[in-house]
């Protein structure tokens, strides 16, 4: 299990300074694919993906990904949220890469990075970007183009994750490392991560339409098709 | 104590080559601030700062800092000049990540870092910039978001500074550095520093207005000098 | 020996998927500089550099280096190539640079790195987007600053190479990476490759005229053509 601390990004930067309400008790919301348990005495909420066997990005999927972290963000007890998943490759691990911090289980069996150029594809630049921006542009470089998957040591040596523990601490360790955040100023630790990111955030929105249409068109050529069908039957014939 | 070493910055490169004077004996040159020891034979000048007590970047002080690494520069019996402070947290960690090389007193109770964060305040982007090229984006963004200060094997670590040593040893240690840079040729280290550095350095100058105006208009509201209160307020209960 | 292996770059991605061709037997082709090995059956050549003594990047050797490499690239038989020299500062750091993978025979005897600013000169900028994409930006500055030529060990430390190894296993080494880079599709392997250094090289490609009017102007000087000869001098006092 990887597990991600995402600290909430809040658009409007130090509106909720100062204003944890002390509200105790726990909620919990959830639709087919995503589960949110939400504990409003500490303003964290833990968002668990159920969508089996690998919990792939369909639309479904992210869309109500998307609905549950705007719930969140439009109630104003909530000020961090705690990501879960079974399984973190290619979109797994980006969206392990747009939190503020990354805990991993120690346990050979996950793994996580970018193995897109195994299925015959290429990793989009905005994950690419978000990858160098983490682990480095020569780290990045030859993860890319080898595909590879990090078992947790490996992937705490590159930084692709910040910290590795056992597995039935993820939790309790995904808390202690968000009160470390939830300590500074919101307003003051939103604006410098929206800093740090801003040039990253602002390339995909301009280069946005023109990936997609590249995206469609590679994808639908005969020769991707192919090379993406010889990949899946290799995988089945090693889980078979 | 942090000590930095910085290796003059020429703004006319080669005009120096060969010229070192061999010139005996030291001087010094102070106001009220800022103290130069100059040791004319090796070429190299010492700058301490003593404005009490935590050497604050008022506008004095940087009137005379500024004054007096002018002198510095338009003597040509100086090569290269060491800073040192008792303290470098936001601003004194900016001057040391403008010099060349980094040395630090192994006393855990010296810090380096930019704490803004911890203030209600965000670090301005030049200061980001500078930052990045020095520990990379990532160790940046979390250590900007948590405002953290680093003691001395932290920092050694993460590449804030590039060597510990003994506190009794800084100078001796900033001496035989500053002798390893001056062993090659001024021009084309200066040269090689401004191609390093051009982008940051022009990033700030075609800011620079907008980012005073930004700054004036960000620290004059109400909430940030609210903000700033609540921390000089936690920093006095700290002390008393 | 420093060794590099450098994975094919293809401009016409994916053209060659599945189309290696089982050829048994090796052949071999060389002019006066550069001797190739070439494995058919591996898919894999070797390149020799032989310009004694130091394999001097002149116009007869780079010539006979780009008319080998695009032998190599027509010939469909070939989707890698391994680079060897006896020596790798500068230019033959470059090299390895534009590599996939570098190996260093783990003799300290050998040395890599962009010694430029000792010859008081200075590294183009190309050369140090492509040092700064490897190791990072301090890394980067201090090394061009000072001329550093690194040992195995530290330029492993550094990440200027990704493996040392012992000098009678560097072919054995090499040909056994370049298996696994050969094992992903060469068509998503090749762009990503593309993705990572595109800024890079749309950079070099740009300012090319400017950078050779530069560099003209730059070494036709009274007072670099001394300083090189200065430098030169001390090299012929060491070794007599």
């Amino acid at each position: 299990m990887a597990l991600a601390v995402a600290s909430r990004v809040l658009l409007h930067a130090g509106s909720r300074l100062g204003r944890r309400e002390a509200v105790n008790g726990a909620r919990r919301f959830a639709n087919k694919r995503v589960l949110v348990e939400a504990e409003d005495a500490a303003g964290i909420a833990v968002m668990k993906f159920k969508n089996p066997p690998v919990n792939s990005l369909s639309l479904e999927f992210l869309t109500e990904f998307v609905i549950s972290l705007e719930k969140l963000e439009n109630d104003k007890t909530f000020r961090g949220v705690i990501l879960t998943s079974g399984a973190s490759p290619a979109g797994g691990c980006l969206m392990a890469l747009t939190c503020d911090y990354r805990i991993m289980a120690d346990n050979p069996k996950y793994t996580i990075g970018l193995n897109e150029s195994l299925l015959g594809i290429v990793a989009p630049f905005w994950l690419k970007d978000n990858f160098v921006n983490t682990i480095g542009h020569r780290a990045a470089e030859r993860a890319l183009q080898l595909g590879m998957l990090f078992p947790p040591a490996e992937a705490l040596k590159l930084g692709v994750v910040d910290e590795v523990v056992p597995e039935d601490q993820i939790y309790s360790k995904a808390r202690s490392v968000m009160v470390q955040w939830l300590a500074i100023p919101d307003h003051s630790r939103q604006l410098t991560k929206s800093m740090m990111r801003k040039a990253t955030a602002d390339n995909l929105i301009k280069q946005r339409e023109a990936d997609i249409q590249n995206f469609i068109s590679f994808i639908s050529r005969d020769s991707i098709q192919k090379s993406l069908q010889v990949y899946l039957e290799k995988l089945k014939q090693k889980r078979g």
